[in-house]
């Protein structure tokens, strides 16, 4: 593939957008990607800040992730979460002895009054992240999730219940009044700004919430360089996550086209799986350009295929 | 020996403390032992509430403690350190994995509004601590080592600067406002209690913190139990940490009699060590009871057995 001038913005979730993320970090440099992420999802654990997208994108570019476990870092281990199992049996959340030094590190910062901007670039300098990670906003948005057992914090709702409840509503509390991060302003009114990409990231409970940011709907197309998506459901069902379960509660039809559909008028391009190619006639006639690909990333190969066919068709709709 | 009845009062600072209140659990049921503890070595490291000298007789007491090494825990690890280090390089305190748990579970209990007192109790329950530890104040008492190389804060000064600088002055900061943690005085005023022991713990750092909280000194003069302390000094040196290097650094002869001086008309009785026998009579002549005993605590059976010898001694001078 040929060299591409210009930056690109990417709006990315946790593990599932994380790779795709370190698909672009494989095609670009340093200073031509940026990455939005998703802060909604954060919550305090044992006293500290967690922001579980933010590490899933740091530890993915950095390749310190463990692909097998999905989630976490590589070697890790566990000794500090055995000795809180002694003192408090209620431990439901799981954090690694590595992985405990990036949140002792960011709450720490964030107490001296640092921005979660500022500790998130020190984190991937430390690390050795070859993107900069913008977190959507500075102000702390915390995902509620109503079910059929009440309403639950996100984390709850993802690892303490595993998604099982039936989900009816999601609410960002705190979104009305949070600000888009500067940052991320900036990096939308950079002349160099080549493309936007939506990874394939649960819709609802990922790129929602930024896109939700007061005026962030707005930015993203107002800025005139093409927005291509891909859909985080292939074959009807969610590569990872509860994407397509929810998509069931909420009575939206579990196809791919469904998630160009909720993206709607925001999107210039969208990226289906080979498997759904049949979907890309429906979403064309909404004037969207589509793709068919092999979307399924499980290796780094796979990452930078999908991650060269998103590139290439913002290339094609500039 | 006798079984004893009545309830003992211990007052300890850190490690070299902490065996001697091992031994006196081996001596005393769980209900005739607390332990007032030093907290003016408490500081924050990574934003977490540590307290060594809490933690040393905790760990002491529940058998966890790692004799060898000499402070923290057994079977410890460090990946989260190592971890941290590959973050900020600047680290210069070691928290092992299993240790860095209870400071995750105080300060978190802390931040939740719970006194340290109960946070300690817990963590006792919770460990396995067969006597009650009681900070000696539920406010924040910062140690200050003025030295020649300036102004240190005490964990600056014993860890960092391992107790090389040359001691000008300790200054307690916030111990004139701080009060007396009321468990204390109810332990005070229980008229079951029957002595009062002063671990042989350093005297400027550890012990005096305690001694110069508002009221403590008059208090602990004023019931009418025996006060026996045990001499950190066994031929003219420290059995452990900077003591007698700061006796000379303070022009204070580096003896066990010097010790019985310090404390002075607070004690009824000392113990020292076999080795410094030929003390004893100086020691008399203060009116305090003196008995030369094997004082050095290298294995369960020599803590227990000072112990007995503490205890023995506050019998006869009940």
């Amino acid at each position: 593939m040929a060299t591409l001038s210009g930056k690109f913005l990417a709006l990315s979730g946790g593990v599932g957008g994380a790779k795709l993320v370190r698909g672009l970090a494989e095609c670009l440099p340093p200073s031509q990607l940026q990455v939005v992420v998703n802060t909604a999802d954060d919550f305090d654990y044992w006293g500290l800040r967690i922001c579980p997208d933010l590490d899933s994108n740091l530890y993915a570019l950095a390749d310190l992730n463990d692909e097998q476990r999905g989630w976490g870092l590589r070697d890790e281990s566990w000794v500090t979460l055995e000795a809180m199992r002694r003192l408090d049996d209620g431990q439901w959340f799981q954090l690694g002895d590595r992985d405990l030094a990036t949140h002792l590190y960011r709450t720490q910062a964030l107490a001296a009054g640092q921005s979660l901007t500022d500790v998130t670039r020190q984190l991937g300098e430390r690390l050795g992240c070859p993107a900069a990670l913008l977190p959507m906003t500075e102000q702390r948005v915390a995902t509620r999730v109503f079910t059929d057992m009440g309403e639950l914090a996100f984390q709850e709702y993802f690892v303490r219940e595993r998604c099982e409840p039936r989900v009816e509503k999601v609410v960002f509390d705190g979104l009305d009044t949070a600000q888009l991060n500067p940052a991320i302003i900036s990096a939308l009114a950079d002349p160099a700004l080549r493309g936007i990409i939506i990874c394939p990231s649960n819709p609802f409970l990922s790129v929602d919430p930024i896109l939700s940011l007061p005026g962030c709907r707005e930015a993203l197309m107002q800025v005139n360089v093409p927005v291509v998506a891909i859909s985080p459901i292939v074959s009807g069902a969610a590569v990872k996550g509860p994407a397509a379960k929810m998509m069931h509660e909420l009575d939206i039809p579990r196809r791919a086209a469904a998630v160009a559909e909720y993206y709607c008028d925001l999107l210039d391009g969208f990226i289906i799986d080979s498997a759904d190619a049949q979907q890309c006639d429906d979403i064309a006639q909404t004037g969207v350009a589509c793709r068919a690909v092999p979307s399924m990333m499980t290796t780094l190969d796979s990452k930078r295929r999908l991650a060269e066919e998103t590139l290439s068709l913002i290339e094609e709709l500039v």
